[in-house]
């Protein structure tokens, strides 16, 4: 009997997506205003999806309380009230485009899951355009 | 061609989380708040989804005002201003974490469908804290 | 140049409408399942505005980290995650409506606020039913 | 490494739900006021999701831009401020249910991508009937 | 000590905008394609507001269940599912933009009201597009 | 007879909050990590209420497709996709808080509207702190 429990949590970063192998023109070419150099932001809204058996005794698949002081821990601290491409490590060789930072953490949150969990993400970089990673 | 059809509803409900197997010091350990002896209570939304192949005379999969009708039937009739705990049988021995009403939920319309169709269940507790369950 | 600041908050509660000078007849006449002996509950969304100057050092009318203070230690520690007829001193000798519980948190805060500045308070009980109270 | 990218549009129309085989009573009965000979209409909210794989160069499994651009050519212009029984070829001869207006878009949107990307739909007929269709 | 309560209710409808005394090039030029020939719809979503004394016997200013009923009889069951051009009386020789629609509303709720109350009405025609009207 | 009309935007930008008159410490002291040396951001949400007569003709106070068009040309060209603090002259002396930013976007619009017209504003830097002006 499986169960997905999700929590949302949010947080406020900026960002620019720059590919450093091409010239500038490029960059505006293929991301338009999101090349800006001199950064824009969002509020990132995010979803974490964690499947697994109820526990019989607490009626839980994993205490949401836990889940969004893991999600605090691992992300909104590094994340929240930064910039993505100059305060964080994951993108310096990366650009902070909202598929690459839904895998992101995807890969920040996997190892502190038991195996069996399910884990997926979902990452809202406006109400109208947002990502989802299953791993 | 199967398609999914969804129908929201809401209920209002009060509920405290309690594993009377446990002593007061670690239900509240466990459940903190939420296991406040006078109950607090909840706003919650519930997505019924259900998926079927679609009815080439009236372009339905299933009716959502039959749906809707169902769900105040069999789960809204039930739990809409009431007390989990007290007023209800299925939370008599069973605590009513998000995780396991969505389970009851699920449960209960099961059998009023008809066999070929999927179910499958969200409830939302809080806007940030939410459950699905496919059966 | 006056400005308004807004901060959202919500709270979890039960109550029960009942005025213990009826009979439980008229009670129920009245009030409906919202009379239900054992309480229903809901997620109650807080927006609570604070008007007056902007300061021009700090480009703040009034800090909402601040603000979320204050509405957390005067309304949410005293309001969340209890029953709002049982757990409270409030609602001894007053029926929890929306409209009451508006007026009681907007007393609560007035003293917390320097006289020049204007507050507001608007209380979602359900997406469908809020109140607004100006004082 | 799949990520699906989800991009959410609107467009406004007019439809009825009619089965001409039927006689009006029999379409009263079966469609309510959906029936109604006049039209009514809704505010439909649209989903699209395409799942591929991260581009390495742009971090983009499909530039939301373009979908975006995508949608408005292939659906909204076609559908948006319109009534869709009487402007559209499509539902000529298909009742616009939301099932079937779903499936259309599915069908009009998969041929202008990629056969390795996937396609799924989710239209909202209002914020409590809506629909999902993967193809 | 005046509170204001507030009821949101929604309706579906058909309408288009077209001044008869102008020729079809100007209402197109004026309207854009809100003048479409066949019309097109909305979900509307409305909110009405009412301002008074709280009744200290019951807690409530205006009882929101029967405010809901009020809504009901008084416009649902003329707009909901219906052109708005076509089968209502009020439209005859009115255009049934937003504005028009919330002042209609308007004038339908208030001789139901006692004269102490304060009405408004809030009228969403789409998220983006809303209109307020105070008498 | 006068009906208030409003429509929402939103613009993705860039921000920090710094007084350059006071020490790196107080600055972080103040704003906490709003103070961020290298930017955060958000999506704003912007509402614009423009009050007047509707005019008879037209069934409208004020067009919204140019209302919109309106705030695109004086707002959104000049904040979206930015960085407050960089990339505009408004923000250059001021600090760019939620407060100040909708005093300039009020300050930015009234001079492109009628004299009779009243305008006022609503800012959303998240979901639960915003602002409003009304001039």
């Amino acid at each position: 009997m499986k169960v997905t429990v999700c929590r949302k949590e949010h947080f406020n970063a900026a960002h620019r997506l720059y590919n450093p192998a091409w010239s500038d023109e490029h960059n505006t070419e293929v991301f338009g205003p999101c090349a800006n150099v001199n950064y824009h932001g969002h509020n990132y809204e995010l979803v974490v999806r964690v499947t697994g058996e109820v526990d019989p005794d607490t009626g839980y698949v994993y205490d949401m309380k836990l889940l969004s002081t893991l999600i605090k821990t691992e992300i909104l601290d590094t994340f929240d009230h930064r910039n993505l491409n100059l305060d964080t490590t994951d993108f310096r060789n990366l650009i902070p485009t909202a598929e690459n930072i839904a895998v992101i953490i995807w890969q920040r949150l996997r190892p502190h899951l038991a195996a069996p969990l399910g884990l997926s993400v979902t990452l809202f970089e406006t109400e109208r355009n947002f990502v989802e990673y299953h791993g």
